[in-house]
């Protein structure tokens, strides 16, 4: 079930420089403990070779989890560890290339934040969409930092495209219930997670919110 | 006869940063006029989809030259632009990653400047190795400039592996001579070309140097 974007409600984002001096690993078995649907190692900064050892033990985590692992942007480090799939962004190599070297059967998720952007990623043989920055985003340096697309954006969105569509940039706990509202599958998160003072049950509340209305009623 | 690395005598690393204005696709057309023997596609700086445009272009000019076309650091983009090979450094993905993802018929470099790191190398797959800096580089920034390893190194290195040895780092054509007489096969350069007023011509000059040994007498 978790390897159908589909299903994913929480989804991870890595970022080491972001964990508060904890390693990665670390971060992500927390994570899988609170009950993360898929985890994307990023890793921005980090040289390939790092990530990919870094890539290696959180591959062994997720696999050990039954969780997918997406790598952000390298289509090699995917293929390298082994990973279900690959995220890539507007500079990023093109989704058709990614589905190209990849296959079928492998996940190929973009990163969108208008209408136009989604129908092309959709066409290109995207799986999901990751849709931001929703609400501006804190783990960007200033200089990149924008104003949020907002939930109405993810809401035109969700209307335009048949793939699933992951809401990020700046969503907490707080924030986090009004992207699947708008109809979005889940949420991505950085910071939300890998600086929280308990990763796991940093996870398992956002888990409970955003799969607050599945819930039947008693 | 080309696509043998035991043949590279002249070398090209792109570098459009390095270029005086000019576009990669330019430069490349005129050292292949000159006579270069392979062409690296690096571009550090340049986002992937943005490598992989200029790349496109330049896979067209090389195919249609019959020289050989080498991407750094990226195996996806390697196979994405269907180049004939991959290079890449100490913290780039290993040779062993590039040599099982691409296959046995690719050619995988690897960037090197100790007989350890060659050893190590060659042993895991590599097809040629590029040793530097020879004499020191201007082409990186002034943080990561260092003192080259001298002519000295080419030939312990020489000694040490049975693959072809590419010198690279701060070559001229006026210094470019030692090397292949310290056993290298041949010599890479970013700015010597890049940077030429005629960079036809400055390939011409830098084949006729690197080759004048291998004259018969007449």
């Amino acid at each position: 079930m978790h390897h159908d974007p589909a299903n994913w409600q929480t989804y991870l984002v890595t970022q080491e420089s972001a964990s508060n001096g904890r390693r990665t690993p670390e971060i992500v078995e927390r994570a899988l403990e609170g009950g993360i649907d898929v985890v994307q190692l990023r890793e921005k900064g980090l040289d390939a070779r790092d990530r990919y050892e870094v890539g290696r033990v959180v591959r062994e985590l997720t696999a050990e989890a039954d969780v997918p692992l997406i790598v952000n942007d390298r289509i090699d480090l995917a293929r390298a560890l082994g990973a279900d799939g690959v995220h890539v962004g507007q500079s990023d190599l093109p989704v058709a290339v990614a589905r190209d070297l990849l296959g079928e059967s492998a996940i190929v998720g973009c990163s969108v934040s208008t209408v136009e952007e989604s129908l092309d990623a959709e066409r290109a043989g995207a799986s999901y969409l990751g849709v931001g920055a929703v609400y501006g985003t804190t783990s960007k340096s200033v200089a990149a930092r924008k104003d949020g697309i907002g939930t109405e954006r993810i809401e035109a969105i969700v209307d335009a495209v048949d793939i699933p569509v992951i809401g990020i940039g700046g969503i907490t706990d707080e924030n986090a219930r009004p992207v699947v509202d708008a109809g979005g599958t889940g949420v991505a998160v950085i910071s939300e997670i890998t600086a929280a003072d308990d990763p796991a049950s940093a996870t398992e509340t956002l888990v409970e919110t955003v799969d607050g209305q599945e819930k039947p009623p008693e």
